[in-house]
């Protein structure tokens, strides 16, 4: 399919897209593949992310540029899977833990979630990052073992593998260290590109907007999730996006441990409001996609009683089970770490919080430790925020707002330097802000 | 002057000015400084160039990137020569050979000259190149024996010294792989910055415009001159622009050791009109910038005697011999390589010559071996195209419009290829077109 393409061309190829010229099939693909296997330098693909962030790529551009990276490693092959094959994406939040009790739930309901997650990034946490909270749980799979969870119990929970879209890893190391992160075809791709090596039938994706999430505003996560939803199109498989809001962190709990206990409340169906709606929201979603004649309230239905039943705690005991995890975890939440010390944050005045920002809450768990400055740094599982008072809540001076679980005295002080900024507290209740800010196509 | 900036910093700056925002002073020099030191790595200054390339450089943005680029090795110190020293720059065009009697003649007439030329690059020629055609001679001498040279002849026809800004050369070879050669305030700086580090008392810049340029239109030319003649400003060196015509090539002569042929010519006094129109009026520019105050004909009648007297040739001869070459060169042309065979290119129809492409004789030039494909690839002195019919002539079909010398038949069929389009014969003259666009500032 590819074509030779001479010496210098890779020159010729980023002037022509700095120019805002579109590049063909064959030439894209050659990109891919040839910095894949090293002979398109890092130098050259950073000035040619830069151009593509610059003059972006067309439909056209987009899809054939998602494929070969697809198409750079393994792709799974669930073909012995019965079940209609779902995962659901986010693109990033602040104790965004709801894969977690998600997954088991629409496993429950006889979906099979084939799901692949990825490492705190930024201010943002991680599912495997949380994971890796319950002893023993491991999320490195090698394709053959994810096929085998999956074929075995319609669920399983990992990482990446090192085999599947090396081109992404690649191009998103580089991303990261250029500048060129911010890319909405950038991001598509990568996104995208991971999802469809996973063989699925259908992708619910969770588009966030606001301070806590990459897109600020709704009309960037809106332009973010169709593009998303037009590669999905163009590859066969239907991708339906849900726009939810990112200006506080979702539940009360971001960290690592302390979200892993949140999401059992969740399969125990007493999870925060939130992120439980949330949680079937997606789920519907789900459900639907893996079944498009399935009447909405049936499938809300469904899942409730996957909850109500323990069905769903049950999946996700099996699958923590098959991971090397203790799944005695699900009874007995002293498995998971919690750091020795606790600081309460409390209000200094009377009112309503207005705000509790998403993005100061991030940052700051970063700075305990439960996520990593720098790729090479560890995660603390026991370190974490929970969080007593939210947007809405009505507060007296000294009530707590919300507490932090700290090993360090340092980390502390510069977590502190955040979160005593994090909440706003007014005389008037601010105006109510939707969970979900839409649902596309 | 630098400040200390973190560990990932220069991704910061790289989204900054991605984002189309300003870098201060202490930012830009920190790139400069350490790209040059290698600290700064090939990807991150890739993209951050692709982002100056989209973006561009505000005025005090390039005069501090210029200042950088030009302390970030060896300056020259010429405060030992008395005379005023101005050197001339051209943009690059094919043909153009008129640094090789521009500096003797203006020497001749009491000016220094230190000048420090290039290679051809693409399908312009290079003076160095040209001037290696003269048996012995050296461009490559290191600052010690260029000062010495000036200080002893006033004038020197060198090549840029190793030690001489040393972030231009490593900027420069990774913009040539990059697509992030075409952007005016990276061509500006990358030329200004080695201009400058030859402690001038002014700079004459020939800027070309047309086909066989590096700017097509006047406009964007402009825009090159007025932004090299800001960053002069800046630095206290006055600067002139002469805007002049490259649809065509310079003169008769394209090749290395023909160029010098012509060069000499010019010396004599019988060069063709217009490579001794240009050298007159750009040695005009030099002359007045050495000396303000002095009247503009009488710096011409100057010039003339200098040719006339014998002297320019003297000089010429003179600097020849200093840089190593054979001064016998002047009367003795033989001493020129000349490739063996000649092939005419004849006219197909009577007309008028409406067109003589520089381009296409430019590129013709480098695939018979006058340029360089790539980097590495030897310049073959002796091959090259002599014109014999230019725009405006009146040509009858099979009058001779061209030959070529020529030492390889696979070559000599490369450069027919694009010979055979190169001339447009119509039967209505072309309208005039002015060999001098413009004078700035």
């Amino acid at each position: 399919m590819t074509e030779p393409i001479r010496r210098h061309s890779m020159t010729e190829l980023i002037v022509r897209k700095r120019d805002g010229l579109a590049l063909d099939a064959s030439e894209l693909s050659w990109i891919v593949e040839r910095y894949t296997d090293g002979s398109v330098t890092d130098y050259q693909m950073a000035a040619f992310l830069m151009a593509v962030l610059w003059r972006g790529l067309d439909t056209a551009e987009l899809v054939t540029w998602t494929e070969a990276m697809l198409h750079s490693g393994e792709v799974l092959d669930l073909g012995r899977v019965s079940d209609a094959k779902i995962d659901k994406h986010s693109t990033g939040g602040v104790g965004d833990k709801v894969s977690i009790p998600l997954a088991p739930i629409v496993a429950a309901c006889g979906v099979a979630v084939p799901m692949m997650s990825g490492r705190g990034l930024g201010h943002t946490g991680g599912t495997l990052d949380k994971l890796e909270s319950i002893p023993g749980f491991t999320t490195a799979l090698d394709p053959g073992r994810f096929v085998e969870i999956v074929e075995r119990l319609g669920i399983v929970l990992a990482g990446q593998s090192e085999t599947l879209v090396p081109a992404d890893r690649k191009i998103y190391a580089l991303r990261d260290a250029t500048g060129t992160v911010e890319s909405i075809p950038l991001i598509s791709s990568s996104i995208m590109s991971k999802k469809l090596a996973e063989d699925l039938d259908g992708l619910v994706l969770d588009v966030k907007v606001g301070s806590g999430a990459f897109m600020k505003d709704v009309e960037s996560a809106t332009q973010l999730a169709h593009t998303m939803i037009g590669i999905g199109a163009a590859h066969g498989t239907p991708v339906v996006a849900v726009l939810t809001d990112m200006d506080q962190p979702l539940g009360r709990a971001v960290g690592n441990a302390n979200e892993i206990a949140e999401s059992l409340d969740v399969l125990e169906g007493h999870g925060p409001p939130d992120v439980t709606e949330l949680t079937m929201l997606l789920g519907e979603e789900m459900l639907v996609l893996a079944d498009p004649g399935r009447d909405r309230g049936e499938a809300r239905q469904a899942l409730d009683e996957a909850v109500a039943s323990g069905r769903a705690l049950e999946v996700f005991a099996s699958v923590v089970e098959a991971q090397g995890g203790n799944p005695r975890v699900v009874t007995d939440r002293s498995l998971l770490d919690v750091a020795p010390h606790a600081r309460p944050i409390t209000a200094s005045r009377n009112g309503y919080v207005t705000r509790c920002d998403a993005m100061a809450v991030g940052v700051a768990a970063v700075r305990l430790g439960a996520g990593r400055a720098a790729k090479e740094d560890e995660v603390d599982h026991g370190v974490g925020i929970t969080l007593s008072a939210k947007r809405g809540d009505r507060v007296d001076a000294g009530d707590l707002l919300g507490e932090v679980r700290y090993r360090d005295e340092h980390r502390l002080a510069a977590a502190l330097a955040l979160l005593d900024e994090a909440w706003e507290i007014s005389d008037e209740p601010p105006p109510q802000r939707p969970l979900v800010l839409g649902t596309l196509p």
